[in-house]
C-alpha cells in the first residue's frame, strides 16, 4: 500500500477514539490529537503509538498532512477557522449533518467530509471494515486522498454529496438514535413493573433480523398495523400516567395505520 | 415425554401459522383448524399432517383436548362465546394485550392464555425453541398443563399475569412494532432522495448488538442525545414537507432530550 498519511486529530469523542486507532491499523501515524478536554485528549493518546497532545489549534509547524476535525457539529465552523495550518494541508470533518461549506472559511482549499456511518460509543468495539465512510471534497485531488485513506480502513467506501449526506444522516437517527431510544423506552416500561428487559431480547433480535431480510415494511406487525383500535386504546389507557410517552404512542401508532391502510 | 395432546386450532393468521407446526414437531396432534378464511386455513392445513378444516366452531364431538383461540384481538371474547364444546377442554388465547377474563363466557372453567413473545410473519422462519411463552391460568390444573405443552416447544416458559403481561405488550410495541417502523421510515427518507437501503444495514446491526450488550440506555447516541439544536433543527426543516414526519422526529427528539439531562 501507499505510504501511510500523517495525521492530527482534533476532537476525542467516540468518533475520534474509535477512527484514530483504525486509522494507525491502517498504517497511518496519528501524530497530534488536539481536545478541549485534556482528560479525554490524554486518554486518546494512550491508545495509540507515538501520538502527542497538542495544547492548541495553531498546527503551522505540524508534519501532519491531514487534519481530521471530530467535534460537535456546532464546534466544527469555529474549529476549522482557528486552524493554524502548515502548507498543503488537508482538512476533513466527520459530521453526517454539517456541509463541507462549513469548513469554508479554513485556512486552506484542500477541505473535505469523511464521515464513518455509525453509532461510537466509547465502551463498545467496531470493525471499521464493515462501516460505511462517505466522503465529500471540494476539488478532485483531495477526492483522491480521502477516498484511498477511507479504503485503507473499510471496505465500504463511497461519494455522497452534502445534500445526499444530510438525507442520510437524518434517516441514521431514525434507524439508529431512535430505534434505540424505542429500546429505551421499553425497558423503563417493564421497569416501572419490576419486570426483566432480558424477555424481549429475542424479540428484539428477531425484529432486525426479520427488518433487514424481508425489507422493514414488509416485516410490520402489530396493533395499529392490523388496525385493532381496541388494543391501541388499551395501551394509550396504560401509558397515561406519562404524557410525553402516551403522545409517542399515539403518533406513532397513527403514523403505522396511515401507512398501512386496510383495503 | 407425556403424550402429545389433540389440539384445535381456532385462526390461520401469522401466530398459529408458526404456532401449530411447532406443536407438531413437539409431538403433539393438531386435530383440526377453523379460520373465517377458508383460503387460510387450508394453507395452514397443508402445513400440518392430519388436520383437517373445521367449517363452524362446534366442536361439541371434537377428539381435541386443547383449544387454542388464535384470532385477532377484538374477536376473542365473541369467538370463546360461540365455541361449542367437548367434555373436559381447556381453551386459550395466545394474546399479549387480552385479560384472561376475555374467555369469562366460554362454555368452560378452563380457560388460560399462552402468549408466545415474538413477531410472526408467515414468510419468515422462526426458532420457537428461543421464543419466551407467557403463561396463565384460571386454576393450578390447567396452569399445569400449559406449562407442560409449552415447555414442550420452548425452553423460556414463564407465568405471567395479566397485569404484567399488558405491560410486556405494551413494551413489545415500542421494542418491535415501533422499532421496525423507525427502519420502514428510514427507508422511506433513503428512496425519497434515491438512496439505497443498504447504505444503513452495518448501523443497524450495531445499534442493536451494542444496545443489547450496553443496555439500550448506555448505547444512546445522536445529535438529540448531545443536545445539538442545530443538527435537530436542521432535520426538523429537512422534513418539513412531510408534517407528520417531523412532528414524531420532534416529540422522539424532545423525549431523548428530557431522558439525558446535560449538567
Amino acid at each position: 500500500m501507499a505510504l501511510g498519511k500523517r495525521i492530527a486529530m482534533i476532537g476525542s469523542g467516540n468518533v475520534a477514539w474509535h477512527l484514530a486507532p483504525a486509522l494507525e491499523n491502517a498504517g497511518h501515524i496519528i501524530v497530534e490529537v488536539f481536545s478541549r478536554s485534556k482528560k479525554n485528549a490524554s486518554a486518546l493518546v494512550d491508545r495509540l503509538y507515538q501520538a502527542e497532545i497538542k495544547e492548541d489549534l495553531d498546527f503551522s509547524d505540524s508534519t501532519a498532512e491531514l487534519f481530521i476535525i471530530a467535534v460537535t457539529d456546532d464546534c466544527i465552523s469555529e474549529v476549522a477557522q482557528e486552524l493554524a495550518l502548515p502548507e498543503n494541508a488537508i482538512v476533513v470533518h466527520t459530521s453526517g449533518a454539517q456541509s463541507l461549506g462549513e469548513l469554508g472559511y479554513t485556512a486552506t482549499e484542500a477541505i473535505g467530509v469523511f464521515y464513518p456511518l455509525q453509532t461510537f460509543s466509547k465502551s463498545k468495539k467496531v470493525k471499521f471494515e464493515e462501516i460505511p465512510i462517505c466522503i465529500e471534497a471540494e476539488d478532485k485531488d483531495t477526492e483522491r486522498v480521502l477516498l484511498t485513506i477511507a479504503k485503507s480502513i473499510s471496505n465500504n467506501v463511497q461519494l455522497v454529496s452534502t445534500v445526499d449526506r444530510k438525507a442520510l444522516h437524518v434517516a441514521a437517527v431514525f434507524a439508529c438514535n431512535f430505534t434505540n431510544h424505542c429500546l429505551t423506552l421499553s425497558e423503563q416500561i417493564l421497569n416501572s413493573k419490576k419486570l426483566d428487559f432480558d424477555i424481549l431480547k429475542p424479540l428484539i433480535i428477531e425484529t432486525i433480523n426479520k427488518g433487514l431480510e424481508l425489507g422493514p415494511s414488509n416485516a410490520q406487525t402489530g396493533p395499529a398495523k392490523r388496525h385493532d383500535f381496541q388494543t391501541l386504546d388499551h395501551h394509550m389507557e396504560f401509558l397515561s400516567e406519562n404524557e410525553e410517552l402516551a403522545e409517542l404512542y399515539r403518533l406513532f401508532s397513527q403514523n403505522i395505520v396511515d401507512n398501512y391502510p386496510i383495503d
